[in-house]
């Protein structure tokens, strides 16, 4: 259920829905928005009464939330969330472009990929400093040396950094160096990392899982959202499907439907959808033409020799062409 | 294996290769291309010896083939293949962009839809007059009526027309009406159609199965091929997947990948990829990026008393707009 | 709509109400159960009133059908449909076995093969005449000379033969030499051939699309049944997921529900939906212990040298020890 | 690489091949056998030469392993890994039946419930105490109290039990209460969450992530026996596709194929396999009928009033009369 208060409601009024709500049993959430003031009712089991709450004063409307997740709804909160990193905005009509290597291997590797992407245009440098692997014995990440490394790329080229956080154990750490903390792919339903995400200071980059529908990836944004923290990033990379010319299915159409649904940002991870080379420019266009609001993108100067996902590794020189690609078409929805 | 003739060999050297080859028991293909002459060897069980051929006078190369297709692929014919229709052309650099209903219901109808779609810029017009429906209880289309509205929408605007054939009973009556000759998703593998259609004078739109892989697909592109028809134009619809929020999943790499596999011209169908109308633009904006050579979109004036596919029907309005923006995308790489 | 008459209803009664529905623009198909006769009505497009029907003399209740198919649905008929070839019958209790090879190579491979599947207890012989290839330069079978073959081994060991058919062309003939008409896995939607099929006076063994749902499948299952051939028999032979260590997966889950919903036989493919030799017994059991009707199973005395399938071919020793372990497990059921 | 001694093969031999492994940097992992010692090199990137191992005094024979996987592997280990709690054993040729609510709702409802399935015959008590749910908003289990019943079901019935674990930060609590640590289809990729089970004194029951490859699967156990915990168990409980008749699709061939590649027991969960009631008894069947090591199964005395997964548990009669048809069918294999 979402009280939506009259543009001009007082703090009183606010404040007397709020416990009016919480004389009812339920949790009152207030959520400022840019002209009003919404209240949802939180942790109802079953349906409420909406004419209950018609003719409180200040009260516009009552509308009934029929999605199972209700503060990553648009319902909830009619404007686009805008991300704030210093003079970064991720969100709303900005593309944010993120690129760096799969796993920060040394400083030299780190800091010639970021003197490479930063050249080209890159808002954000990523790279992993713990590494979630399918197997115990591949490199698993240099750990908090790699976070040293990535400390060292912000300073240097002044661009933020985004860095995968694995556990509970490290989360700290992580925390504590990164500007976005990633949230992996096999993790997305991990519902204690989340609700420690949603105790976090800084904006997370929640993937999709392999094979979750849109309802449970939102449904795991709300876990982050309900423990407090509203900075989340939502990143398409793929899904599982019966095709075998990508490593995943780039579901792009998931693109317009998250961003109706919900207000949260999302942006597309071409690399690890396509998992091999040739497929990473095209379908980075494609995700700037259904007007994603970001990319992450895996680039290394010598993907050969690169200790993990080399094959899906853009050269700086491919990454530099794309970058001029992706500008030239997002300025087509900027101009209009 | 490929036979690839020098830039100068002479008709007699050519002649003589594919005498060679079939002394030794195999089928000899030549293949015209626009600077040079290949020829193909066909039917050969197990690996074929290059020696064989290597020192024949005039030949340049011999290229042993490892894809299971043959005719369909760029090794074979490395040019773009461009299907020319009267004036109009598919294939190469240019975006064809082919609109109407699902299902021809009325002169009215059809008319009233080809009249919008014209001016909105589309090139050739839709519209099925044999349906391959689920049910056999659903509408299956007027049969030959809904040819002859056709014939008189292609009159009356110009716009050349494309309708589908299901079966070898119909088909030299669909062959005489219509421009291009569409078989459908589920009959992808119906491979006796595959070979009439191979006979057949028209281009051929062969829509990708439901859950076919790339090799699946142009090995049916291959049928039609081997029986003598290169006019064949491939049409990605989106596959079956777990995901429920659209009704299909737009392979949206399979046309990069197809491209580099394949000289034949390749184009999306987001209507029925999308199964909703909010999602078609995004896509078809999608397929533009990714360089895709046409789209075909479902259009309707009332889609509301549709008697087929109204919920992915795009309104004359919708159409006009996204037109619009196709063509300012599609600018960006004819420019280039 | 079905309308289901008393037990004691006359003929007359019966006859009263068709002509009522008749009357009323429907079309009525009487479906004569072992207790009672029952009276569908056909063709409405949109809810009929049930009311209308209700008082009728004869009529013992009025129940709205809330599936898309009608005719193959258990609501419709609620007994078990018992297929009679010779005195073999499939369906009910029964459980019947199909053996044989992928394809008919000559005379002395398909009689081989069959004089060791019937010493092993196999009921009916399946070889292939007719094969759908993925790739046009793959063998096709041997045509007409493989039904040939097939009516000797029918005569010389007392199997009724099964094999498929793959297009309206050579129907008469398959269905003139043939004991089951097979439609294949790539034809389930293609509703020209089951139109056909609905003429023919044999029964059609129906596979299931390799990612169609249930719901599509009774309904092609339903356009036979529409045309008046109610000797339908449903074969699961997996389904395409990400899956990898089989060439499809087996949706053993299909068969109580099919079975639940409808009343025709279901039996199931192991051998295609394993794909690998090792996996065919352990799937065959799997479908015994869910009451499947029966089994169509690959067996060649020499897999190695198969022209198709050799891979998932049981040789003819497996076979036997397989044939004992699903007569010991089905005895289980049939006791109870 | 796998070094396997002789028969015959003295400590003093073992021994030495260890070091000779150790000097050339390797990791050296002793097997022990029923009839002879196996001893692993692990962490060796690239190939390692086996000539330098196979003239070593005890050494019959060196085995390259190919699998990425290699302490799960058969290879590895050729005997079936029999896991003891307390009198029971799981593996081998026994036939385990867990049971019990998806989730500890109360003492009364626990208690009811395992004195039911105790009688029928189930061998180990399940109940989740932690619950991994898609909503923040749903009930998510009792915790510590939740525990605390299952050690009284323990105490009162005899029964081990079972029960999830979701996290680090609750482990040491779930371990010191259950008999038997289950980690979850979501958190198969929570490499942390298996490095700690891998230390856990407890054996483990590991859940196939939802969309999981076998290779993908046992890579996850590998975790967990890489940090020294060799009882696992394996659990298959269906993975997402297209189907939609079903809540999964029960992959049943990876039974045997998990039998083949890997030593470690494996069981089947029907109950979310389906996630309907009507299939858990034919999935159940169908899972002994391929051998598994037993069944995972949810019953409820008022599945209508559960807090979760209502419509999938079964009613204690129903169940009841499940046990005597799996063991009728499981004394099949027995008596072999």
């Amino acid at each position: 259920m979402l009280i939506v208060m009259k543009h001009l409601a007082t703090q009183d009024q606010i404040d007397c829905v709020v416990k009016f709500i919480e004389k009812k049993g339920y949790t009152a959430r207030p959520i400022p928005g840019g002209e009003r003031v919404s209240i949802g009712i939180l942790y109802n089991k079953g349906s409420v009464d909406a004419s209950l709450f018609q003719n409180l004063p200040g009260v516009k409307e009552v509308i009934p939330i029929t999605r199972p997740y209700k503060q990553v709804s648009r319902e909830f909160k009619p404007e686009d969330t805008i991300i704030r990193i210093g003079s970064l905005t991720i969100g709303g009509k900005d593309l944010t472009i993120m690129a760096g290597p799969c796993a920060i291997e040394s400083e030299k590797q780190a800091m010639t990929i970021a003197n490479h992407v930063v050249k080209s245009g890159a808002h954000i440098f990523r790279g992993g400093a713990f590494k979630p692997r399918t197997s115990p014995y591949s490199f698993q990440g240099l750990g908090e040396e790699g976070l040293k490394i990535l400390a060292k790329v912000r300073k240097e080229t002044g661009m933020p950094v985004v860095t995968e956080v694995m556990d509970f154990q490290t989360f700290d750490i992580v925390e504590e160096y990164t500007d976005i903390i990633q949230i992996g792919t096999r993790n997305m339903q991990n519902f204690s990392l989340l609700r420690r995400a949603g105790k976090a200071k800084k904006p997370v980059l929640l993937k999709r899982g392999m094979a979750a529908t849109i309802e449970e990836w939102l449904m795991a944004a709300e876990y982050i959202l309900e423990e407090g923290n509203s900075q989340v990033i939502l990143c398409e990379r793929g899904v599982r499907t019966f095709v075998n010319h990508s490593r995943n299915t780039l579901d792009i159409s998931a693109i317009p439907v998250v961003k109706k649904e919900s207000h949260l940002p999302i942006i597309v991870d071409p690399s690890h959808a396509a998992g091999i080379r040739d497929q990473v420019a095209p379908l980075s266009l494609a995700a700037v033409a259904v007007e994603a609001n970001g990319l992450i993108i895996e680039v290394h100067h010598a993907p050969d020799e690169a200790l993990s996902d080399g094959a899906q590794s853009l050269y700086p020189e491919q990454f530099d062409l794309l970058c001029q690609k992706i500008k030239t078409m997002h300025s087509l929805f900027t101009r209009q």
